[in-house]
């Protein structure tokens, strides 16, 4: 994703510390207490963007609590200010990359994972980038308890099919598979709170997902 | 499928012993002799319908043998005559139940496991009569070798989508996903070869395709 730069994206971010962290070094082993319920299960999304997902999340699930990762200011910013207009205590919004969560997050201190319409990175070369590479999925299981639950959507085609064969090479287990979210099986629907992206896409063609689980 | 019964299918059967197999249980662990080359590999294709993937798969690779399966006699007889029309040399059709195999073959008769638009069986409670349900797969496990490839192709989205846990839950190893083999991939495509329910119903959607081993 091309990102336009917004100048006011930092200095928002800094006056919002109770939604924005910017240096998430410092609160590994102990993100619970920065929850108005620290005894809430985390869950995670990483490349979490302008946030309509995890703060549709956080707002139908208020006994969770959630954090979104992204790693440009500029979108992170735009999920902190809905996190501010949501008024929303169950949200917490960090910059910083994804591949870098085992340093942040202490084994089992994350729940559960999702990643939503992560980029593609299209080229052969560029697929040790994909968030679900077996080098992503190594850092996730380190900071997840073991049989932990990952969701993921994209409209990506080859990223698709891709992510199908790098979880199930890396021992995942699947739960289930939806091969268009959005016509078909009303249960999966149901439970479906809507990214930017799907929102975008999900008229111009399948919106695929999967349910699997870390291996015990 | 309903199948409408064809009066001629088992007398030409009977006169076709060269390619029909009525009473397959005779060659547990012969099968090899039954082909002009008894040293090459033996592929085998379930439901293999009228014949037109399992007898053009036998044109493009006359280094293999193949087998196919149908439980139909009407079917099968369809697939026998177009075997006796091209004259090839390593095709062999039987008439059987898919779910007997272990029954028909000693473990390691077979190479390679084909299954092309199995009916789909849509219904929650019919779930076992799929023939990629774990149920089968123990059957299929029982005649391949270890680390056995497994190709499966179909149209059906809840069919595919079944079968992607089903592989998985099962231990099988994914070695590419396809979620629509008729755009895109060129190198699947070249390898292609095209079933009966393929061709009238590629232009309809995609075809689905998963490549995977059993586990070592
Ligand atoms: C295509 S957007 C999708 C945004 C949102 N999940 C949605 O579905 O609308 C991908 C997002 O992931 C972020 N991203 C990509 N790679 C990342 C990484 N390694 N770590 C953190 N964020 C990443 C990008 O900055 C971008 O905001
Ligand atoms: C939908 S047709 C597909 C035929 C062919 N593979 C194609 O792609 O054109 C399914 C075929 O599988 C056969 N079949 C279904 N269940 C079977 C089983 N348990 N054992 C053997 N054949 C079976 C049916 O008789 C039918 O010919």
């Amino acid at each position: 994703m091309r990102i336009r730069k917004k100048k006011w994206a930092m200095p928002y971010m800094q006056d919002h510390p109770e939604y924005a962290v910017l240096e998430p070094s410092q609160y590994v082993g102990k993100w619970a207490d920065r929850f108005a319920n620290p005894k809430a299960p985390i869950h995670l999304e990483i490349g979490s963007g302008k946030g309509q997902f995890i703060i549709g999340m956080a707002q139908k699930h208020p006994d969770v609590n959630y954090i979104g990762i992204d790693m440009e200011d500029s979108v992170l910013a735009m999920a902190v200010k809905k996190a501010v207009e949501a008024g929303v205590k169950n949200v917490q919004l960090l910059l910083t990359n994804g591949g870098d969560v085992a340093d942040l997050f202490k084994q089992g201190e994350i729940q559960k994972l999702y990643l939503n319409f992560s980029d593609p990175w299209p080229k052969k070369r560029h697929a040790k980038r994909r968030l679900t590479s077996s080098q992503f999925l190594t850092s996730y299981q380190r900071i997840l308890p073991a049989g932990a639950s990952l969701e993921f959507k994209t409209d990506n085609r080859g990223l698709f099919e891709y992510s199908l064969v790098s979880l199930n090479n890396f021992g995942l287990h699947f739960e289930s598979v939806n091969l268009d979210l959005h016509h078909g099986n009303e249960e999966d629907l149901a439970a479906n709170v809507e990214t930017e992206y799907e929102e975008k896409f999900k008229e111009k063609g399948p919106i695929y997902k999967i349910r699997a689980r870390f291996p015990d």
